[in-house]
């Protein structure tokens, strides 16, 4: 049950906390637009990954099972690629370059102190640009967020699976701004 | 040394992300700005306060050391109170709801699933609200993002202590949004 008084015709999750306080929803889901869906040298599906794995290693149920959806609905190979490299990175068959900025991603998840000059020439050597490697680390950062305000809100967090699926269909329809307005 | 090419003539730390790209620095000053300084029944100093706390966790040193002065700057007690919060805020001198209040920040900065309904409960008794329990957990989500965000990206981070009471001043004076212009 939520922590604080949640009207049940909100959304579940965060975006019913953008709607609960829209002044903070507002610059919060125009923060997720331009991350994960502006146009970029990154995919979106690559950028929903990201965000998934940081929100899987800070154990955020909502937060995960939404982006997982939203990451595998835009990859040829579905949910099962995301599952491969939520499993294990090193070894699911993505990119190179990718598999370097989610070591990124993991280190900002611990400690943004964690991030060395070594993964980030890593990630430079594998193809990585400044802008995207910036991408990667605000991606990280705002998802150890965003997974924060969920769970210590106590968000409502549904059980149904199919729950995701439709969540992620209107995400992927309507992109993150309508999260605040609810339509 | 910054990870990414960050031009001389930017500012330092977080500010200067946000002139990097402003496409990610509007929505973040807004966040700020919404948070810290937005008429509220919290007083600014309380709100820079729960940020510095977290930055202090976090080991965030230019987050530290610029929210210590912004809060600081707004008691009549100065950067004293503050210091003695974050040596041990059980025996600080600020009120019982704050203290409530800086303990579900803590929990916040380790995990969102550490903010127990305990917690929320001991800040309702002593006099939280809603809006304020919401405001503590995402000033604290989101200064777990802005210290991550710094220092992943090896942010500019003044030796000289006077350098954060020039930026604290600043943000006095200014507020938040013009960490993206620069004025």
């Amino acid at each position: 049950m939520p922590h604080i008084a949640i009207q049940p015709e909100m959304a579940p999750g965060t975006p019913g906390l953008f709607q609960y306080r829209p002044e903070t929803g507002r610059p919060l889901a125009e923060l997720a637009e331009t991350l994960l869906r502006n146009p970029h040298s990154m995919s979106r599906a690559d950028r929903e990954l990201i965000a998934t794995y940081v929100s899987a290693l800070n154990e955020s149920k909502f937060c995960y099972s939404t982006h997982r959806e939203v990451s595998g609905a835009q990859y040829d190979e579905g949910r099962l690629l995301v599952d491969k490299v939520m499993n294990d990175p090193d070894s699911a068959p993505i990119p190179e370059k990718l598999k370097k900025l989610l070591k990124i991603a993991g280190a900002v998840q611990r400690s943004g102190n964690a991030v060395t000059e070594e993964l980030v020439t890593d990630a430079r050597n594998a193809g990585a640009t400044d802008v995207e490697i910036h991408d990667t680390v605000l991606i990280a950062a705002a998802f150890c967020m965003f997974n924060r305000y969920c769970d210590g809100l106590g968000a409502y967090t549904p059980e149904d699976p199919e729950a995701y699926v439709g969540m992620a269909e209107m995400i992927l329809n309507g992109g993150y701004r309508m999260c605040v307005t609810g339509h």
